[in-house]
C-alpha cells in the first residue's frame, strides 16, 4: 500500500519501520525532521508537510493528542485538504471520544473515511510487532487497510462502524490499566510495610488469579521499584485519564476510580513525575505509606 | 491426620469433604448441626462442642469471621482450653490481622502453634480442590500438616514464620479482586453507554492484557448481569474491606481504592444487598450511570 | 449607564431588574424574547441580536455556561465584532477559566476591555440585591462599570487585573458551597441512622462553629428534606464541579473533594435530577445508606 | 460539688482549673503526677489511682482515646469498681460509640449512671470556658451535673437519653471540621497557583457565605501557613476520622468525605506528622500541587 505517515514518537518510529519492512510504501512527516530521516535507509519518502503525506490517499496519524492531530489534520492546507475526496484517514492516537466524532463528521463532509484505529502496547510491543489493534469505522474501507495492520499489529479486532467507539474501549482499556497499577501501588505499600518480600508476593499473587500480562509486567516493574526505561510517561497517563472522564462525563457515567487515578497522575505530573514512567505512581502510594 | 474441623459453611463443608475423601478422620462440629450430619456417611464423627473437636489435637477453623472465630477458641471450656500442649490450631478463615496476633500469643502461651492458612477460591473451587492455601507459621508444624493442605488445595504456598502476614496477604489479594469489581464495574458502565456489547468486549479485554480468570470469571458475571448463584457475598465483601483498612490503618498505610471498594460495599448492604454476591457492585454502578 | 445586557435566566432577569431600577438604560436581549419583553414596561428597549445589545458600548452577558457565551460573543456578526473599539464586555456568568483567558485576549485584540465579574448568591439574593460581584480587569474599566455593581449587588470586591482570576475565585466558592453540601448529606445521613433529630442537630451545628449562611441555609434544606423552588440547578453544579477540575487540572492542582462532588453530581444527573435543586445530592446520600 | 477528674491533657488540665475555680471540689488523678500537681496550690486533691478519684462519686473522665477510658474504667480494681452504687461517671472524651454503649452498660449493671458529655473547642477554648457541652443519658443525672457544665463551658446543650448518640454527635462535628480543612487546603492550593493572594481571598470568602468560626480560624492557620501552637494533633483527628467512619459502618452509612481525609491523616501520620496539627493536612495537599 502507498500510505502517509505523520508521527514517529516512540509508538510512531517502530510502527512506521515494521510497516515499511512489511512492504508498504510509506511518505512519512515528523515534526523533527531527523526522526523520519532515519528511515530513509528501509525506503521511506520524506514528507515536507503534513499535506505531503496526505497525498498518498490513505494517511496514517500517530500523534501525542488532541491539539497534535487537529494541528496536522484541521484547518487551510492540511490533511483534510490534501488528502481528497475517497482518501482514508486512519488515525492511532488516543484521542478523545468528542474529536473522533469531529474528525468523522469532517472527513465525511470531504467525501473521505475516517477511522479511528486505536493500539494496545507500549513500546516494545510496537517494536516487536506485538500491538492490538482496534478499528473501528466503516468497514469496507478497514477491511482495505488491513495489510496495514496486519503488518504492525499481532491481532485487529474490528470495534464497530462508528469510529468514536474504538475511542471509548481504548480509553476504557487504559483506565482498566491505570486501576490495576493503582491497586498494585496500594498492594504492595501495605504487604511491604508487614515485612512480605515484594517479589514473592508478586509471584503468588500473578501465579493464580491475576495471572495476566498487566499484572506480571506493571507488577515486576513496581515490586522491583524500577520504572526505566520509561514506556508510556505520566502525563499521557493524566491526559488519558482526563479523556476517560470526559467521555464518561458526556455519557453521565461517574467512575470514582478514574477520577481518583487522575488525581494520582495529576499529583505526579506536580511534583516534577511527568516524563516518568506511569507506574511510578507506585513511589507516590509508598511515599504516602512512608516508605521510600 | 486426626483432625477436628469446626465451621461447614459454604466453604468450610466442601473442603472438610475433600480431606476426609482424602483419607483424613475428621471430628466435625458446625453450630447448625444438620450441616455436620451430611458428612457422617462419609465417615466423619460428629463433636457435641468445639472443645471436642479440639481434643484431636490438630483443629481446623473455617468460620465467617472474627467474632465466630473468638466464640469457639477462647474462652472458659474451648479450643484454647481443650486442644492441650502441642496441640495445633489451624486457622483457615479470613479473620483480621489483630486477631491473627492475638491468637498467636494465645496459643503459644498454652504451649500449643497457632497456624494462619487462609485460602483463596470460591465454594465451586473448594469443591473441586482447587483452593490456594497461604500458610505461615512455624515451619515445622506446617510441614506436619501438610498432608491436609495437599487434599484441599490444589497448591500450598508458605508464606512466613509470622502467622499474621498470612493474613495481610490474603486481605491484600481480596482487595485486589474488589478494585477488579469495581474498576470492571465503572469500564462496563461506560462501554454500554455508548453502545458496544459487553460479552465482545470483555471477550476483546480478556484476550489480551487481562486474560486473568478473576476478569474472566468476574467480568462475565457483570457482563451478563448474572449475580447468581452466590459465591461471596456482599456483606462478607464488606467485612474484608474492613479488615484491609484496618490492617493499613495499624502500618500507616493509605489505600484509596480501599476506602473507596468499602463505601461501595457499604452502600450495598445498606440498601438491602447484604446476600448478593458482592460482584454485584457492579448494578449500582450501572444504577448510578441511570443504566438497569 | 447605557448598558446592552444578555441574558434574563432566572439570575439575570432580577439583577437587570434591580439595574433598571437604579436609573441605568438597558437595551436587553434573550433567546425567549418573552422574557425579555417583562422587562418592556420598565423602560428597556429589546434588541433583536446580541450584536444589538452590544452597540451599547458596553455589555453585560449573564448566560448559563460557556457554550453561549461564545455562542452570543465570537464568530461574525456577534458581540465581539459589534461592540466596537473602547467597548467594554463584562462577563458575570461562571465560565471556564480557559474561555475567560480567551475572551480577554479576543477584545483586546479589538481594542475592547474584557472584565470577568461572576456574582455569588441565588436567585433570591439577585432579586433582593443582595449578591456579591468579584470583577476581575483593568482596574479603571472596573471603576467605570462600579455604578452598574452597584445597582446589582450589595458588595463588590476587586479581585485582581487579570480576569480569569475571578473564575477561579468563583469556581473555587462553589467547590467550597459543593464540599459542604457533601460532608453535611454525609453528617446528616449518619445522624438520623442514629435516631438524632436532624432540625435540632442543625440548629446546635449551626448555633456555634458553622453558623454560617451556607450551612445554615443549605441545612435547613437537607435537614427537611425539602429541595424545592430550585435554587441552583443540578446540572449546573456539574458544570461548575466540571470548570474548577478543569482550572484545577490546568494548574496541576488535585482536588479530591472536587472529583467527589462531580461524581456525585453526575450521578444525580444520570438518575433524571438534573433539574433539582443541586442540595438534593442529600436525597443521593441517603438513599445509599439505606434511608429516604 | 465533690467531684474526681481523671485526665489532665491539654484539654482536661484547664477545664479541670475552671470547675475549681466555680468552687466545685475536685480530686484529681492524672497517669503523670506532676500535672496533677499544678492544680493542688487551687485547693485539688491528688488522687492516686483512677478508683480514689473515683470515690467522690461523680467522676469526669477526660482522656485521650478508648483504650485510656478502658485503662481505668474498666477491670478489677477500677472507676467501675469504686464508684459505687449511684455514682455517676461523665465521660467528656471523644471516644467510640460502641465504648459508650458498653459503658452504659457496664455502669448501669452496677447500679450507676453513665453520661456521655463530649465537648467542642480547642485548649485555648477550654482556657477561656468557651466550649459547647453535648451531654446525653438519663436527663435528672444531666440536671444534677449541670453546675460542672456550667463551670467548664459556655452552653450546653442535651442532645438525648441514650448516652451514645452524643458522641455520634461529637464525631460528626469533628468530621464536619475536618471536611472543611480538606475543602480549604484543595481551594488554596487552586488559589495559590493562579497567583491569588491567601489572606485576601479567605477575607473575601469569609466576609459572606462561609463567615464562621471554622472557616475564619483554620482558614487564617491556612492562609498563613502556622500550623503552631498545635491545638489537636494530627493522629487525634486520624483517629476521630476511624471513629466517625466505624460508627458509620456500624449504622451502613457510606461518608466517602470521612474516607477520603481518612486517608489523608494517616498520610500525614505515615509521614511523620502524628504531632503536627491536624490542619497541616493543608501542607499535604499543597505539596501535592507542587506548592511548597
Amino acid at each position: 500500500m502507498e500510505i502517509g505517515w505523520i508521527g514517529l514518537g516512540n509508538m510512531g518510529l517502530p510502527m512506521a519501520r515494521n510497516a515499511i519492512k512489511a512492504g508498504h510504501h510509506l511518505m512519512v512527516y515528523n515534526r523533527t525532521r531527523e526522526r523520519a530521516q532515519e528511515l530513509k535507509p528501509l525506503g521511506a519518502k520524506i514528507a515536507n508537510t503534513p499535506a505531503e503525506a496526505a497525498s498518498a490517499g490513505t494517511v496514517v496519524t500517530m500523534l501525542s493528542d488532541d491539539q497534535a492531530i487537529e494541528d496536522v489534520v484541521l484547518g487551510p492546507g492540511k490533511v483534510l485538504n490534501a488528502l481528497g475526496a475517497g482518501g482514508v484517514h486512519v488515525c492511532m492516537s488516543t484521542i478523545s471520544v468528542s474529536l473522533a466524532k469531529r474528525l468523522a463528521e469532517s472527513h465525511g463532509a470531504q467525501g473521505q473515511t475516517y477511522i479511528s484505529c486505536p493500539v494496545f502496547g507500549r513500546p516494545e510491543a510496537a517494536e516487536s510487532k506485538r500491538l492490538l489493534a482496534i478499528p473501528a469505522g466503516r468497514r469496507d474501507a478497514i477491511e482495505r487497510v488491513q495489510p496495514l495492520f496486519d503488518s504492525i499489529a499481532s491481532a485487529t479486532h474490528f470495534i464497530g462502524e462508528d469510529p468514536a467507539v474504538a475511542n471509548v474501549v481504548k480509553l476504557s482499556g487504559n483506565f482498566l490499566i491505570a486501576s490495576v497499577l493503582e491497586s498494585l501501588a496500594e498492594a504492595f505499600a501495605l504487604i511491604r510495610k508487614y515485612g512480605v518480600n515484594a517479589k514473592e508476593y508478586l509471584e503468588l499473587m500473578t501465579g493464580s488469579l491475576f495471572n495476566a500480562p498487566v499484572y506480571k509486567g506493571y507488577g515486576a516493574l513496581i515490586a522491583e521499584g524500577k520504572y526505566e526505561p520509561v514506556g508510556f510517561r505520566m502525563v499521557l497517563g493524566l491526559k488519558d485519564a482526563g479523556l476517560v472522564l470526559a467521555a464518561a462525563g458526556a455519557a453521565a457515567v461517574p467512575m470514582p476510580i478514574a477520577s481518583l487515578v487522575r488525581d494520582r497522575f495529576l499529583t505526579g505530573v506536580a511534583r516534577g513525575m511527568q516524563d516518568a514512567d506511569w507506574s511510578s505512581i507506585a513511589r507516590l502510594v509508598a511515599e504516602n505509606a512512608g516508605l521510600k
